[in-house]
């Protein structure tokens, strides 16, 4: 199975994977999903928002236990986030054959479309639109970098925009979600364990910060007449850092657009976004004060905000109990599992990640720590069917 | 004569300029200047090279006194930079008249063409060519942002460019140039002096940091885990500042692009320029070296140095002498009497500038400066010739 996805999207000069949402590497992707479907004799179908399931079981029963994650990637992704999820469900479900488990409850295998938001700017379209927690009017409207609309893309990789938005009666047939993700950091790396389970996704958001001088000649101001917002900006950089570390928490800015840009212009306006998040929603909105308070004189507008999630404390301890007791962690990425815990309950188990790297070709997992994600994931189907 | 160039060029949203080599706008600023010459009966021409000549007396005569600036502009820029010096020359010429001085020797008004480079990247085109210090073939095969060629852009605008290339016999007769400019910085606004004269120009250089560090995901990977080069970047930009102002010279990142430069992902490079100038090339150096130093890990590579610029001392001291004292001064800026200077006897007149403000829509300089500019000019020509 992991040998068949791996060439699929992948960049030949970087290594790393461009599957955006209904381009043709994703629609390669699609085809894998509905083939390990049918090699299963597993039920297929795509849901009204695009997402892929595959059913042992009636899902009218209701109650069903749903795995999986996505199999899209951000420009450069790695191999390992979200396939790792969707691999490790269907083998997962191999090995509970193996076992001759007969499954008390429906069980799924999903795929969510647009989980990275890679092409339309917007995160975990699939899961969102399927919950309600994003307009489908808005959705349709989104465009990609060459002006083309998300409503046009879905449309020509057979998908019908018009029928998008929440999906009450798939979601009452849910009656637990778990996605299994290589982990985004390096908190097990640390520890003798394989294999974590997720107690919560920390409250995160974005922030534009515009430092605005005045533009003049680098050759011929003298210093002591500049108004320079790069300097303003390389010191908000390095007090984000401090800040964020005595708070225990996370602040990056990875994006700048400066004006004019010129290596011989002083610039008039360095504009810079500030990605923050932290344990508990009070931390972060301190923080954030506080970066922002460093920022002397730049204007500061909130461009996101997504709050803490928790994941169902009773289905958390279960999951724990059944794996023996595996350290719990909170992550500071979004998930599709964030999006699906305000609907139904939802676990999350994360496979660890010796190096922490992520959204890069280097991102990867030991094939021992990967066979035990689904191990683990098998366990936890067993007690839960 | 100001009000007729005012708007040409002109950017209705930003009131910035865009007269860039070989455009509509230049060729209407071009037009202008060849007018001027008509009406006070001067021998117009334009050389081998796209400079536009003005001719008072026989050039073929020899030991002529050349005065004049250029009237293109940056992206954006100031409507002084460049077109004081070509208006006020005319002007001169004009009290010249009116004091009915009788030039003991040929007088000619220059517009260089293509000082600013803002088009094909590489500044004084026209003064570079016509001294042979910029190689015609290299010239030939610039190309500006759209892909164009600037022979292409000089055959449309009526121009020969298999033609282009060093002058002898042009510069042969010249036996002075004095380019008067606005000030691009605050020196003079310090002093009583409207008025103040070049000494040298600074040698100044371009230097590319390349901060190297690991793409991860910003809301995984916690701080010690991570090598973001935005951090190195940040602390260089402030050294940066501080070593050139302990060696009383200048230090500028104006420019920098940024990979994946993303919101949510940890930068893998991030480049950026520095321009830095000095009062000589040993404090030059040793600042760079500095600030290199300071950029631990960076890779730099110098891309342009430009080495200093003694005018002419015997020129500049008359000129001093004949305006009584006036303030002697050097400058970061590159300018085509930069260039002359390597050919000809060359001098500079600066006129005062309230703000410094330059290369922007906000550069400017008083009425009654400007006038005293005129005079300055004409007090200079009326002793040399």
């Amino acid at each position: 199975m992991w040998r068949e996805l791996l060439p699929v999207g992948r960049d030949g000069t970087t290594g790393g994977y461009r599957r955006h949402a209904w381009t043709a590497a994703d629609g390669e992707c699609r085809a894998w999903f509905a083939e390990q479907a049918a090699s299963r004799g597993l039920a297929y179908e795509v849901d009204r928002n695009g997402n892929q399931w595959a059913w042992l079981g009636d899902p009218a029963a209701g109650d069903a236990v749903v795995i999986g994650s996505h199999l899209d990637s951000v420009p450069d992704g790695g191999a390992y986030d979200g396939p790792l999820g969707v691999v490790s469900s269907f083998a997962a479900l191999d090995a509970l054959r193996e076992r001759g488990v007969t499954p008390g409850r429906p069980l799924a295998v999903v795929n969510f479309g647009d989980e990275e938001g890679a092409r339309f700017g917007v995160a975990c379209v699939g899961s969102r639109l399927l919950t309600g927690v994003l307009d489908p009017e808005h959705a349709r409207g989104l465009r990609d970098g060459d002006g083309v609309l998300l409503a046009d893309a879905m449309e020509r990789a057979g998908q019908d925009p018009a029928a998008i938005g929440r999906d009450d009666e798939r979601l009452a047939r849910i009656g637990a979600f778990v996605e299994l993700h290589v982990e985004q950091g390096r908190y097990l790396a640390d520890t003798p364990h394989p294999v974590g389970v997720a107690s919560a996704i920390w409250p995160h958001g974005r922030w534009r910060f515009d430092f605005r001088g005045e533009a003049n000649h680098a050759g011929t101001t003298r210093l002591g007449d500049r108004d320079d917002p790069m300097l303003a900006y390389a010191a908000t950089v390095l007090s984000a850092r401090e800040l964020a570390r005595t708070a225990g928490a996370l602040a990056t800015f990875g994006k700048i657009r400066v004006e004019p840009n010129g290596t011989n212009a002083i610039a008039s306006l360095v504009t810079a976004w500030l990605d923050s998040r932290a344990a508990d929603s009070a931390t972060l909105d301190t923080l954030v004060k506080e970066i922002a308070g460093a920022a002397e004189g730049a204007e500061v507008t909130r461009e996101s905000y997504t709050p803490v999630v928790d994941f169902d404390v009773p289905l958390r301890d279960r999951l724990s109990r059944v794996l023996g007791g595996v350290p719990v962690l909170p992550t500071g990425a979004g998930h599709d599992a964030g999006i699906l815990s305000s609907a139904v309950p939802t676990a999350m188990l994360f496979v660890r990640n010796p190096t922490g790297v992520s959204h890069s070709p280097y991102e990867y997992a030991e094939e021992p720590d990967c066979l035990a994600g689904i191990v683990a994931l098998a366990d936890v189907l067993q007690d839960l069917l």
